[in-house]
């Protein structure tokens, strides 16, 4: 089955995708994809990125078994970004937070 | 005073900024800012970006109205993404949706 909205990637071949708790809404981390990132996490429902500083594909939680289980994906108007609702099955930061957005300025 | 904690912009110059709606959590949009946009947007308290494809500085809803008030600013562990936390003024989405993230793939 064709679905007529696919992801528009960069110059890079990435995309930004904003990774959202679909049970308290918070904001828990944007990271990038490749196609192959992309197609991954469609056909797991667990959530992969491209890291731009290895330049490796990386299943999110691939070491720290703080995986990501994909439960709804959007597209936004120009198909140029991703959001993704999400179940974390832990901490979702390196750092042991359970969001990256922790720091508050205003 | 001065704030520890400042944007670290890309080799662009440019840092990606999540908009989102602090009544409802819903995710409104994801734009970038360079360091013109993020300093009129700290100081007015109303939402600019930059836009990459006009290659201009773009107050949000300047044409349309539809402004962002911003209430709160957040940054991920590395500093290298913004979440702002808004009051819109209106629909934010050119389409006249209330969110840029209104095509859903799964």
């Amino acid at each position: 089955m064709e679905n007529p909205i696919t992801p528009k990637f960069d110059s890079n071949g990435l995309i930004p995708a904003v990774v959202q708790d679909s049970d308290t809404g918070n904001v828990l981390m944007v990271a990038w994809m490749n196609a192959q990132a992309f197609n991954l996490t469609m056909e797991t429902r667990q959530v992969y990125f491209w890291s731009r500083s290895r330049q490796q594909l990386w299943k999110k939680g691939e070491t720290s078994g703080n995986t990501l289980t994909l439960l709804e994906m959007w597209f936004d108007c120009d198909s140029d970004t991703v959001l993704f609702k999400v179940k974390p099955s832990g901490p979702v930061c390196h750092t042991g937070n359970p969001t990256c957005f922790f720091q508050r300025l205003l």
